[in-house]
């Protein structure tokens, strides 16, 4: 492995031999325990789990491979999926999104210090290279040895985006063809960098991930792309393991993604910019959930908004919402803050950028940096980049104005702000959380596979955050349930009632 | 037949021969074609339909009853199916709703006169009785007879809460049995003018809905009501034919539930009480798209709005969009205006309605009548109900207060306004021509069940309505429909897709 | 007087001698009745100062002149005013806005009969002509006479548009001059029918109008355009009597204009075309408070709204707003629904009308009948009108397009629905009433002049209308008052303050 | 003078002699420069103004003390003002507020260095002692000396609040008076300091303050409070010189306070703590242009927002809005978010604080630290101050919950995020610059007294702010102007006209 010393050593740890990393600055980990506190009491349904769940110790005997951004809020993720027993080791999903303070308050622990650690190990912190990145991804299949020193993997994962789940079914793929293959010219520099972790792996190790594997007793994934790289992998008959889709519950999807987006839209353009959103007219691509609830926080704050689809059912609902629909190349000129919200490539172009306002502010909020053409602009004879402040990047271009591209175009709600806030994550998190507990204790319900929650546990997970928001739920009479022919506690709809 | 003279026998026609009724009212004609041409301008996707497809005439040979709201825009509709090659005959699906202007614009049709009327035969006047309406929806099964004297039947219906679909039903199982059951003493008065409507059929014709029943491909069904019996007829497999759930397709029930009550709603209100909406406390009971659109409705107008949910997810919605979540009971005396939203029953009680604040106005938009407790106001001791204007009524209570109830509990969309407006039913009724199309041109796809319709039909019906709107799509680069997994042409969406 | 038999003489009365009118329709005035109890309910600025002056009688011995639209609320004025010791007679002061059942429940009272009336006389009538409507505004003059046989004229004048106003300023100009010019050519017609209504009149009686306007103590005064009729006869030296401008009040102006355009422009526009506003392009020219509540209104209906302003600081308050800011002529093709809220003429020209989309509706909220150039459109060679219902006219244009003209150019909340709503009225006439208190009970502090109501009777007209909507006031303590240094009961503003 | 060493000399700087204070830090400037240069473009009529009036230098011989928050927007405002031709000295009008780089930017100037800067001197930082915010006031009424010596003092003030204008109307009271009195027992600690200050200044020169006093032509103010004191003084006979009121300009207090307030409100709770505002509770205090931006913004973000008032006007337009209106005491235990608006003190009391929701957060944005009774909670016996982060704090409040209260209870739109965005101050800074033109230019229209800007600067306010938004206005025909009664090119309004 190439990583001899992580940039920031002192924020990986390991608690129980092994690699002597420690973190070692008590004050950001006292000023993580602060926002932790704070936290739990914006994610009421994650308490709820650790109060109704704590005391029987479900998760006993689970061992959890996370692989989320190591945020606050994944911090209550951690210590709940810890109070309902199960053993935790942690790494980002993402070079940019650890909150050092949260991973460093999560290693300490509660009752520990830096120096004699009594939380969880954690390998993130923020800024990571791709080596270092896919180096701590490792470290999260690693719970140590057995008596006899054989070496323990993971029961379970808890992914977002797949990279775990990914960097498993590589292994396994790459093991069984005895060894593993050379980048091929376009394939990307990630690639080429899980090719080398796997290929260090076979050389110390040739039967590792094939062993962990065979240990495994499903994943949960909390995003949209994880996902749908878990519906290739069934499809194509290689998926290892049964898998549940966290990320359709109606309480992480519609939640996460609309409310969610909501409120860091805003949050990560004042941050990065502090520029007036009132009078000014944006462009929103894309009016999915991310998209919707972007339309609705700008005009909220009293932008002008207009909104391109290529689904003529999501276009109909932007017209209906009030939003012009119209092509971006036809209002290039008008712009002056540009969002992206399609999860698709290339939705803007370098012509494009080229022809937007001068100080046109670009921001994407739908998945990968592809989506506005980075590389592209990258490679832009002529322009140049100014870094005005970390994420936030004037380029002049040879046309002779400038753009703000935020977080190097990658997500701006992650990259510019604190990502959704904890309200939100508490609804995605109590789904993970139930997620992991229907794998470890009902696992014969689920053969490989990938599933949703069932729609009690989705409605159980609405339920947990009503009282902290005063909302009063109204019971049905038994006469009224069996009006509409549902159960009086629920489930109240049909499975394809679209909310 | 009871019925002997029907109250308004110059709304109802027979072009073919047997009963003599005829329109009369020319004036009342040519109102309703002014009416309807309008409303073709707001109704691109059925005039669409008859640009693409009238050439071909796909319909010929069908036979279509429609049991549906006689409405101006179910009038653009009717000619439609006819315009594609159909036979049809019409009655309504509500005793109140028809408009006789319409009405009568249909049968005269384009180029006819009220002496011989050139258009379709249609059974509906407004206000009919419950013992008019079941005589008129037996009409539209009687479609002549051929050469050789024999009866012709539909070969589809269109229907709109399933009345035409049970009457059907209900007549071959009866005719099965042999006879027709008296009613029993807990029985609705309506279900005993149906059971003596098929009385007097098997007296007159014993195997009558036995022949029409084998004759009938399939049904198209509009509301969640209907769609409700159909799956509980396939589940108990009583099912006679294959149903296509319109209901369910995107384009309808997210467009007509939320963006039709949104429209209507307010306008019911404004037309029956001129109450100002700003500024007062109006509590929607029930957050599904009804509800949601309700909502969304009266704080446009600046009304404060609480809602009432028993489905912690849809509460949790309404949370989020700002609403306060709460119990009807502990708001009772604050409530200026009192919406129902749930298609449930007794959602607001007697009791209720006497805690209420004086002159609240109370105001139906979910299903039946018995979502308020009509029956129970009406037996209230000491309550009197003054008419003010046809469909609002002042009930004095014995409390001393008094409340305004629309429509007698009913519909008060349909009832005090003029129900969806037409460019919201266009995309309901373009999913029933192509629905209708479907059974009538491809009825080996659809074994006997209940179907929603493909997913690049609902988004043919959107797409179908955007340059109305102005609306312009962005089109996938074959690279970005390659990298989503979609045709670049759509279906662009999984099937569990929330919208 | 030219007008021997007035179209609707059912309607008008005089219970004290004179003209034999009565109203004959005694349903119409239970009709009527029912309403006028309804809107008390929504009125409860009128009703409260009736609980609080009622036994005082302090218009005891005021004689009140109204011209003033004759609606149902204006009903509640009228009678809150008698019910204050007034004596009252009453017009309308515009051909159009009568509501006969309103007219004919004042006229018979709530203890009459047709034949025996106990009301107020009322001369106003739906669909007057104009020498109907200047006969029917000379006979709020005419108090009888007194025992010796001199005729009594008003001490006040309540006014809407200035007409009444008017009518006494010319009278008394002429007779000072001695007689009455000819209508010069380019004089409107109605200014020539002004001219013969007093030509007459100087013929039966030469000192009318001087003795008239000798006993007018003042006049209260609703409109904008009578206000600035009003500052320029004061500017000019012309003014006969003080006169307070109720317009300027900020319960009159901000919201009648504001929060009553929200109310009765969507109203209008579903009950003359039902068309669906959501997803639809709207043009609102001008947005001072009526452009404000319209557009307000029709975003909240899920329209696209675009503002034009001449005025910078309005134009910059629709950018904050949200609002897309263009000139009409940029857009033309592209409106679904265009909307004039500005006062002014000629703003949309006949050469706009023929650029409008197929089939686009034009409707005035702003003004006169010029806002649109109506005169144009009359006389534009090859355009054709087709009346679709009263109020509501296809104009077939001779570029082969259609436009819908709602209420032929006049103001449509008033023709095609039924003006500002009860509750938005009261504010309004609570101000009238107080407004007369003042000129009846303290004429010495009002000199000849144009005035607004002191502030803290603005505030109080607020303070009466928040208890109906369950909105409590919070309270200074007197620390708090000395603090800003106003005092604890108001007023709490300095006179420049916008609100 | 008890202030030797400030705490950050390195961020004030004296060009002309005297202190040798010198800005150190180069990368600090650098990264103003860049900040000012996007806020120029976010600037546009601050830019516009360079343009027109810099060839012409209309401010050349001005001398200008400003005293207003030396924010990045300041810098602009400043950097105009010299454009413009003015000679400037500048401090922070709050202790907080200044941003350091900001305030390095504008002393280095745009081709100076630290050693050698080119710009304005600058008195600020952030963090200031009492002690050193009056040091820095009184550095900016010393422009050094004239050839014989004597001391040069300023021709103009701009301020904040008021501070520098008390100052000077204190130092001329106690010279004349012959000394500085002691502190009485009441007065505060500021006060005590100011008397410090005043009383150091006397001893070294006794006529210092009635020198300067006597050389100000004038001052322009910003703020309602400042404009508060200023009438004060008038009424009381005791201003010293002309004063303007920029705070009274629409552009300025309708925009600054509206459309500023609702940009940085959310984004302060953001940045202080990252709380979805979505579904929660909020009370917001006062419905003045403040509270209306505020409860804007938070229903934006989809909040529940009640608002209480004590002017029933307000009252009202918060009802006609859709908002709740009660009172705090009602609805203590549901608040998740508590917003002070009022500008009053005592707002809300110890005893209301300890009754909040655990954890609820306290938001003032009103005006002076007394609106929540910070002092109140200080003294609380039992309460403990946790400090989350810097302008964060938990109180651990006896009753055993704890609340959150920003920025020490003093503008938490300043302390917690950046204040009003570059657009907005671009606005009241334009007005601003417009004013000191007025008074250097054109003097002998202002004797004594207090005066707001003539409308035609107000509308030119804006309508050099349209362009940047892509607002296109609409001009006025010379018919339509005559119309009107306006002229073509404004000003369009009368005075009292509310906007």
């Amino acid at each position: 492995m190439s990583i001899q010393t992580p940039a920031r050593p002192e924020l990986t740890v390991e608690t129980s031999g092994g690699v002597p990393h420690r973190v070692r600055d008590l004050t950001l980990a006292e000023s993580g325990r602060h926002q932790i506190r704070l936290a739990e009491h914006e994610m009421p349904g994650l308490m709820s789990l650790r109060d109704e769940f704590g005391p029987h110790q479900p998760l006993a005997g689970a061992r959890i491979a996370g692989s989320l951004h190591m945020t606050v809020q994944t911090a209550v993720l951690i210590e709940t999926l810890v109070a309902l027993g199960a053993e935790v080791r942690w790494a980002s999903c993402n070079i940019f999104s650890t909150q050092d303070e949260a991973a460093a308050a999560v290693v300490v622990g509660r009752t520990g210090t830096p120096e004699s650690p009594a939380g969880t190990p954690v390998f993130a912190w923020k800024g990571e290279t791709l080596e270092e990145y896919w180096w701590a991804t490792q470290q999260i299949f690693d719970f140590g040895t057995d008596d006899s020193g054989a070496p323990i993997g993971p029961t379970l994962i808890l992914d977002d985006g797949g990279d775990a789940t990914l960097l498993v079914h590589k292994g396994v793929q790459f093991e069984a063809a005895g060894g593993v293959p050379e980048a091929a010219p376009g394939d990307s520099h990630e690639y080429g960098v899980i090719l080398g972790v796997l290929r260090d792996s076979m050389q110390s190790d040739p039967q590792r991930w094939t062993r962990i594997a065979a240990g495994i007793q499903g994943v949960t994934e909390e995003t949209t792309t994880g996902v749908h790289r878990l519906y290739e992998l069934h499809r194509d008959g290689k998926l290892l393991f049964p898998a549940i889709n966290v990320n359709d519950s109606v309480t992480k999807s519609k939640f996460d993604n609309k409310y969610g987006i909501r409120h860091s839209l805003p949050d990560g353009l004042n941050r990065a910019t502090d520029v007036l959103m009132g009078g000014k007219t944006v462009f929103v691509c894309g009016y999915g959930d991310v998209g919707k609830g972007s339309a609705d926080a700008l005009r909220g704050q009293g932008a002008r908004v207009i909104v391109s689809e290529i689904d003529p059912i999501n276009a109909l609902q932007a017209a209906m919402d009030g939003y012009q629909v119209a092509r971006l190349d036809d209002h290039l000129g008008e712009i002056d803050i540009l969002v992206t919200a399609t999860g698709n490539e290339n939705v803007v172009t370098v012509e494009q950028l080229q022809k937007l306002k001068n100080l046109a502010i670009v921001a994407n909020v739908g998945h990968f940096d592809n989506e506005i053409d980075m590389a592209g602009l990258e490679s832009l004879p002529g322009a140049e980049r100014i870094e005005i402040k970390p994420q936030v990047h004037e380029w002049r271009l040879p046309t002779g104005t400038s753009i703000l591209v935020l977080s190097e175009g990658r997500l701006m709600n992650l990259g510019n702000a604190t990502g959704h806030p904890s309200f939100v994550m508490s609804a995605s998190f109590t789904n993970q959380v139930l997620a992991q507990l229907e794998l470890h204790t009902r696992l014969d319900q689920y053969p490989t596979g990938v599933y949703v929650l069932p729609k009690f546990l989705d409605e159980k997970v609405a339920r947990l955050h009503l009282d902290a928001l005063g909302a009063r739920l109204t019971t049905l009479t038994p006469r009224q349930a069996q009006y509409i022919g549902v159960p009086s506690e629920g489930p109240y709809k049909v499975d394809h009632y679209r909310y």
